[in-house]
């Protein structure tokens, strides 16, 4: 067999989904569009990786706050009432620290999307956001899967954006190869791959070319990588052991 | 529909390459392996992404120098003359810029599945080592395809490390969304996606975890997305518009 369905992943965007409103209840929503797998029928299954946008869980949670979107100056004072620290400024651009030591662009308050005159600031706990619409998946499809929230990052010394986990629930952030031998025998110093990461990329490549879709799910991610996970305790970099900050 | 199968991505991984070894030809070897689809047999797919690790690249173009693996010194001076500048310096640890604009530890050194006593370098032009496996690719199975040579980089912020691009052949390095209108109807600023690293993340997925498997297949890439690409002209970021650096 050439191609190895062993090691197969799928991804499929979850359309239909509407509009979030504060006060929505982002699992049930997902559980609506999506379904649980029966009878031949397409849907949730236990083993998936649910990823949904932050963007939706910060609007679920009520996470919007008034900006004038024609006043650059608004943007940035709301940016760096946000961050905990500011490593660079340029123009209106802010590299941020935020609360939950994140790096990333303006503090990951966001503008588009979020309807004219509102900003969309990043969830509080976005690993408790992600257990919790783990859990109303679970009541609502008596499914066990794992759920990424999502967000677009910026990085240094490469062009473009890509999409990394901010939280997670039942899905590892890193899986820890350290000590695994390598195909020739010699141990494998450093290899702490950053799964969750790479699902939400994966994830963002069917989200659509203008972001108007806002989950997908991701089947066929390995079973012992589906564990308690955290973005905050995992894949958050602690200065002290941080090059660049 | 809820599970969007227009929006669908799949990824396999190419299993019974063998090793790979200086002069090894790897758009045949990866040809050997796959096949061509045709008849409901599974294969390679006009559109599919050939996602294979620099590893096998570099082994092939023989980029391999002898270094004694038990003296870490001899790595270090390894590093120190691959790199064009380096960023930062613990222990052993460099994080360096290399001669084709990457930052990344080690300057791309390698020393794991390579053979005691051997060390990997990178490909001298990643891109153009993506070119030569679609072109021969092309020439065995009658497929256009795109490719994607992948590597396995830290970064800061984030613990855990994840795959990107550092060359390419028939598909973007990003994908510019700048202009296209939101669902709101706002102007999208600054939506440069960088889909080469997630997809080449995405293949990472799929190839196992002791990275035995050097290639795997990704379907279901968007049309517009298979065009003339280039890490170099699009990823790679120019120090004057580098904030760390």
């Amino acid at each position: 067999m050439p191609l190895d369905e062993i090691g197969a992943l799928h991804a499929f965007a979850v359309t239909g989904m509407g509009e979030v409103r504060p006060g929505d209840d982002v699992g049930g929503l997902v559980a609506e569009a999506v379904g649980a797998a029966a009878g031949g029928r397409a849907g949730l299954a236990d083993g998936d990786v649910v990823v949904v946008t932050q963007k939706i869980v910060s609007k679920a949670e009520g996470r919007l706050v008034a900006v004038d979107h024609d006043d650059p100056s608004a943007k940035v004072a709301l940016v760096e009432t946000e961050a905990v620290r500011v490593l660079r400024r340029r123009g209106d651009l802010r590299i941020t620290e935020t609360a939950h030591g994140f790096v990333c662009a303006n503090a990951g308050v966001d503008l588009s999307n979020v309807g004219d005159g509102w900003a969309a600031l990043l969830p509080v706990d976005p690993d408790r956001s992600a257990r919790r619409i783990r859990a109303e998946l679970r009541r609502r499809l008596s499914v066990t899967v794992g759920v990424i929230v999502s967000d677009t990052f910026g990085r240094p010394w490469r062009n473009g954006v890509t999409d990394v986990a901010i939280g997670v629930a039942g899905v590892a952030g890193i899986v820890d190869l350290r000590g695994t031998a390598d195909a020739t025998g010699r141990e494998l110093v450093a290899t702490e791959v950053c799964v969750a990461d790479e699902i939400a990329g994966a994830a963002e490549l069917v989200m659509g070319k203008d972001r108007s879709v806002p989950a997908a799910v991701v089947r066929g991610v390995p079973g012992d990588w589906l564990r308690d996970g955290s973005i905050g305790a995992e894949v958050v970099r602690r200065p002290a052991t941080d090059l660049f900050r």
